[in-house]
């Protein structure tokens, strides 16, 4: 099972005809023709409208607007419209509704407000994705199927303790093995019936919210819980459609890094990946490109839709700023140029009322298509059209591996001491601005990812060590590649007990260095770094966190320049078979980060064509047919020059370009550059 | 029904006479004498102390009181002290405390802790009204009666979903129509059966707080309701009241720009308003006057009562500074300026314990007379009695009005997008301040005001549009008269729905613009515009919010000086019939708006007598035989001097001002000019 | 009863062998043996491991545990282990757990988790004290009795009500008391049933958390209930080890300032205090100082143990710094200068899992001895065995007395108005800092201390005044002594009602002065202060609190120079008997109130030895034998020398100093001189 079938990358997103009288319909028509708009999703939020009381299913509407868009030509991703149950399933059946952290039992309102355990949830959402599914999988124009929506959030209610429980005998087997996992001597937490055992919650063992707990043992085993109860409840959906549809694609919309959420343990069972890129500022270009490798990382590089984005802007942030010009398409190129075989929007058409009303679409409230926002989309369309299927299945060509963990997070961001400030995100995000900066084809994959085919694996804040990855990461150098790992790495083992030896833990070999302490700093408190290759040096600063390296055999590259600990390592460089490890002990800043990073990339000779243009991204995708796709990015917002390393052809103009050739690019500009061969 | 009958402005305020051994009567009322202290307000939280049980009332000790009074010659605003519940009837009736938006059931404690839906809350209160009422309606010196104690709050609990599914009958008939008006397609919330609506609750729609819902509409309607049911409250005192009591004028303390309650719904019900000015800051001259406005606007320019204000410091801020010598006079005069006709006091004599123990009082802990506080106390109760009959009556001669519309209040700072940092008062204030810096004597009334008697309407922020108000808007206009809005208004109907048009919806033929997009940026973000009146112009800031203006025949005034929309207009005049429409477009600074704003009045020559003469107000009551007050206030640590405008005698010295004479006022000085006609 | 005995300082801490396998053991004792570690602290939370089920005791791991370190020569600390309760133990009894100030009902997690009313908690937790004393009080190594850990929180369940009842009518004995203390008139709140009286909380008397109260007198009243139940769990459990531990000192561990617990009411059923040192930040050694006399204070100068400390870092703050080289061994000399005769460290070993597993220790993850901390740890064991005994129940001999009261500090804490900012510690912290720089051997005491042995008694913000302390204040200026308090004293009397006099209420006459009003301002607004001796004068600023004083024939020592007060005094001294009383009526800066400390000082040639060295300190305790010990701290990380003035040998190196030579100290350094006779 693979992803939908299309001819170019499709081009569309969410619609809710149901929200609007019929004749607006047409309009809508007409207006996704001038925007060569070919697929909608359809019934996101429809549970209330096709189930309207436990014994009465109506598809009446829902018939009428997926016959109108098979109609007018359009591909369909239908979903199961299990993102919110109806209200009169709240008052039936009151288990249905979430126990928040504080212990709360909400009632109905909002979305993803389903209880994951709930026996009566699981059977009726079951049942409707049956039903959707028994109805429409003979439509031609239905291309895949959407389960759910943006599965997160968690509960605490007596339903999800007992399957928490349940979950728990699965996992240990015997109280004596959770007792010893969960270290449960200290604080007197003995458990001495599977039924003491409770959620980890603001009445449990937290207290200033859900990083602060008394076991984080604990509540990383219900992080993985509340993960795998919600991943239970897509499968029961994609089942129940298996049922009548054999064969289209299955998936459901994912969030990039969210953190309740292991998309790693979860991505098996989806057909194809998807997801909605809402960046949470303008910043992010780099942090896009971050997600986007993570997403397309989930199935071993197999390209994922970008299933939401806002055409102009969000409604959710406490400011919502517009895109500017050309930002929308640039961003959605970024998308492609990263592994998207999609480009969907949220939202078609304006919804009226509700909380997301003011968020963005292609069709406002006044129904135009002479606002700058059409015209952008409208423009993208027809590019995209132009494509074609050059992009379709392309594959990125990485030799450099970035390891993304989800339990590291967790731990990291659970853990009392050493500094609540050392955010796993940032730390990840610097060493990938690093890689990104340098332009370099990079695969963002998990921790059991095959680390083979890689010269280079970046391994942030790798907290939590599980299985034989020591051994990967050593076989990783013993032939030669560089293993570059970070202070707060090797600390755990996967039940989050620390490791009985010296820090790194069993990273301690490959990185040749012992840490016994380690000082965390309030962001206020510099400590310079002279970072120094042997020939030429250069001074950064580093925060937050300075861990006190003793080299047990590796070569000192950085060295602290103040406080008690002035003199020793804070960056050190360890031989390894015919490779090494790269260990960095402290909060560098970004130009620490990226110093160190490109000395580790200058060994394999893996920069990227433009490694020092600013906010020039490039990324490179190859199709089955061995073509190279070279996408050139300006994320500034005046134009840049460069001299082409290769020759190609634009496939948005049709202009050559030859090597050596003058190669520019306007403002937020995008080349697609079919490389010669 | 009007005003209570007075021979002068009334001065004085709450007296808890209860509280204090009958030996400190004698005492307070030789101390009132001093003060000319000529009215008390008595028995505002005597629930506890007139119904002991439930089975018990016990007016021994309030004809005490009373009668006390009554003996020294002193008025009366007597209240039904229904404010707090007593111990007893939370315990017997549990039902009677209230739920909170965290869904919390609270016990006894605290005071505005009843229900406002609970029938032993409603049965019981009013026939404590009715009983109060009956005893003392033939006391002569009872001239007012003074029901509850600053309504506010909600309330979440099962009585009140059910009043609010009552409510929502009433207002919708049909569940059709409440899913329409709510929009319930959105996220499969449409409704099937009544009992399946809950309020809006942290439970519910909402998360992040009260501003954060799923669901505005519905929000909207639970402030509505929840506004209703206090009224409700408030109706079946009064009625209570009028069984023996038919012509005694009955009010409650409002306290100004209050979001929970709409007193624009509150206001007929009540014979006369009164309110509690306790200002956020000692920086608030100016928003002071608009709350003065607003309440005097409340029952269409008729003089309210200054129900409380503190003498001295409240205890209830963080930090709570004393009043500077001359203030508290100048405040009280301030109240006059803008049709106060009583000058009362929170609170006569400091209570020993408890959490207003610091909150000042004209007699402190030691009983002293011969303190600061005491002396002005005393001074200005001297000038009152100076004044005499002179302004009781007297009406302000307003051609301006400021919309003030609850509505928009919760829409707008309710809605998710385009920015949490607009907030309502901030933009209604900036405008306000503008004409009040300018000295024009305006009018701050409700969107169903008769405005055929204004020349100017301004209109900041009018978020949500309903019944004929564009076509009233228009009309002024038409006839010659000049209506201002600005960026955010227009936008939705009263469902909260937006309106499927251009923005600004049906302001937009009166403005002459249409806007497809808007911007919103952090604080930080400022974008220029330039401001021009054909001759000269001037450079300002604008924040927070910049519309993308569309001129459909309106002439530029401002534009953005910088971004990808500089040159496109900020603000906007359009003329239509023999009048204008004015938009500005963005968040214009202090000098902006007022730039603007006096652009507009020149036109009709509405500046103020002094409008160059920073924190000099000024202010005019007309008298009902056509003499002219003219307040003049200096809100300066400093002297002022001007040029007077106009001739007459300063009804506080009886000295003689000359037009064109020197009119000197010191520092926090006062005059009241009664002007030469 | 008083102190275990023992031959020199005791040197060790909390150790939980119980988490290991035995083989670890032996090496721990290996690298105590190495460390002079000479005392292990055991049990803490060992209650889910001692009673595995209701109706099993098993003691088999502890006596391993006991036989151990007895057999390795250890002084054991023996705890009854009930600071946390087994999961058994809620699960089959709910009521165990406790109700939060939110009014949620936890269920089993954390430590410090059990209701102190509950009678199930109260009859198991004393039977295990019971049975572990019964077992181990023949033990001849154990020395002390630890109960419970870290007393503290609190309970707002309808057990802890009904127990507030009780301890009311205790208090009280009639309702027409309790409403008159309260002063229930206020807000209708006269309670006319016992079991109306609620816990104030957030569902009763409370908003914007705990110190926001519409009834302080009921939150002083619940704070004191529950200081008072705790301290019956722990007088309960005393009395069960009593039954056959008849003369082996009993403690438990305090927190220093902790606002939740009075621990002047709980001091007298300690055998002897003992105290956790965590303080909150590095630049803590004044505010240590402080808590180390406040400690000692709690049983008339008794030394104490300081129960815990962390050799490194801890690990439950935000941000958690290492201890620099040589602090740790500073602070602990600080702590025996102050009057510590254990220096004891959580903990020897650190745990592998759970919250706790960053917080150092001595032995860490790695079990190794070449590290920095225990080579520090090891350096100061054998320091304390070459001082040997000449410590042991030293002490201070202080001339000068601090008041520390926690009934002011929750009176003004929980205060509305004047002022939020103004903070109870911080206003003793600032005068204790003045006394320390001075180099001011002082004890820090209750208010109902014997203040005789006093020339010199400082009471800052002693708002809360009780019992006969004014007439023993006015005895110690009687007979020559001087009396310092200022702004917000003398406010209130137990039932935190003001006093109905002039503000300092009975202190008026000692002070000479009057207050009748007082201006609070941010901490952005300075009012300058001029300080005056008579001769000189110095310019300070005052901040937060300005009251505003009419001498009442004080004489004026400093003025405000700013505001409309400007001229009139800030700080009064006003002669009275042969002695003085002084006034300081403003948040005076550091430089202010050290001037005025060191006026008062001076007068009674009371200055330290070295008071113009800064960050010097010098702290004396003297023995039984008559011996004078004096320590000098330097608390800077540079070298600091000075001319001795008094001779003497270091009884850390042997070295002999004599008076007039010159006395050098490192960085961090300490001298332990044992003066000249």
């Amino acid at each position: 099972m693979s992803l939908p079938l299309s001819a170019k990358v499709p081009f569309g997103g969410d619609y809710n005809p149901e929200q609007w009288p019929e004749d607006v319909w047409k309009q809508d028509y007409r207006l996704f023709d001038t925007a060569r708009i070919d697929l909608v999703t359809l019934g996101v939020f429809d549970w209330a409208l096709t189930q309207p009381a436990e014994d009465t299913y109506d598809f009446t509407l829902l018939d009428r607007i997926v016959e109108r868009a098979s109609a007018e030509g359009r591909g369909i991703c239908l979903a199961t419209g299990t993102g919110a149950h109806p209200p009169w399933l709240a008052k039936a059946y009151p288990e249905v509704t979430r126990t928040d952290f504080e212990g709360r039992k909400h009632r109905f309102g909002q979305r993803h407000n389903s209880c994951p355990s709930s026996p009566v949830f699981r059977r009726l959402s079951t049942e409707l994705a049956r039903r959707v599914a028994r109805r429409y999988a003979d439509t031609p124009a239905v291309l895949a199927w959407h389960v759910g929506n943006e599965y997160g959030g968690a509960c605490y209610c007596a339903l999800c303790a007992a399957g928490f429980r349940n979950w728990l005998r699965q996992r240990y087997g015997t109280l004596d093995e959770l007792n010893e996992a969960w270290y449960t001597t200290f604080w007197s937490h003995t458990f001495t019936d599977w039924d003491e055992i409770e959620p980890p919650s603001a009445l449990t063992e937290h207290w200033r919210g859900p990083d602060h707990t008394a076991f984080p043992g604990i509540t990383v085993d219900y992080l993985r819980f509340t993960s795998d109860a919600m991943l239970t409840n897509f499968r029961n959906e994609k089942a129940a459609i298996r049922e009548s549809s054999p064969t289209l694609p299955v998936t459901t919309n994912f969030m990039g890094m969210y953190r309740p959420i292991d998309y790693h343990r979860w991505a098996p069972h989806l057909d194809f990946v998807s997801w909605d890129n809402y960046p949470p500022d303008d910043e992010s270009a780099a942090r896009m490109a971050l997600t986007h490798d993570l997403m397309r990382g989930l199935k071993d590089g197999q390209p994922f839709w970008l299933m939401e984005q806002t055409p102009s802007c969000t409604a959710c942030r406490d400011v919502n700023p517009l895109k500017r010009p050309g930002v929308m398409r640039l961003w959605s190129w970024q998308a492609v140029a990263h592994g998207a075989d999609a480009v969907l929007f949220f939202q078609l058409r304006a919804s009226r009322g509700a909380s997301e009303k003011y968020h963005g679409a292609v069709i406002g409230h006044a129904g135009r298509s002479d606002t700058r926002v059409f015209r952008e989309v409208a423009e993208l369309g027809a590019e995209l059209e132009r494509l074609g299927p050059a992009s379709l299945g392309a594959r990125t060509p990485a030799r450099v591996a970035l390891l993304f963990d989800w339990d590291s997070w967790w731990a990291l961001e659970l853990s009392d001491g050493p500094s609540r400030l050392v955010r796993y995100q940032q730390v990840v995000l610097a060493y990938h601005r690093a890689l990104w900066d340098a332009g370099v084809d990079l695969d963002v994959v998990a921790v059991t990812a095959d680390l083979s085919r890689y010269d280079v694996v970046v391994a942030p804040a790798l907290h939590l060590l599980k299985g034989d990855l020591p051994q990967r990461l050593e076989a990783v150098a013993t032939r030669g590649g560089s293993v570059l790992t970070t202070y707060l790495s090797g600390r755990v083992d996967e039940n989050d007990q620390a490791f009985l030896m010296d820090v790194p833990g069993p990273l301690g070999q490959l990185m040749g260095v012992r840490v016994d302490e380690w000082d965390a700093r309030g962001p206020e408190v510099v400590n310079p770094v002279r970072l120094s290759d042997g020939a030429d040096h250069i001074d950064v600063d580093a925060r937050l966190l300075f861990e006190l390296v003793i080299p047990q055999g590796a070569q000192v590259i950085g060295t602290y320049q103040a406080d008690f600990y002035a003199g020793t390592p804070a960056v050190t460089r360890n031989s390894f078979g015919a490779g090494d490890g790269w260990y960095v002990a402290a909060g560098l800043d970004q130009a620490g980060v990226s110093w160190v990073v490109r000395q580790v990339l200058a060994r394999h000779d893996l920069l990227g064509p433009y490694p020092d243009v600013p906010d020039l991204e490039s990324a490179v995708r190859v199709a089955a047919d061995g073509s190279r796709l070279l996408f050139l990015l300006n994320h500034r917002a005046e134009p840049v020059e460069v001299t082409a390393r290769t020759g190609g052809v634009d496939l948005l103009t049709g202009d050559r370009t030859a090597a050596g050739g003058a190669l520019r690019l306007p403002a937020y500009g995008v080349v697609v550059l079919e490389e010669d061969r």
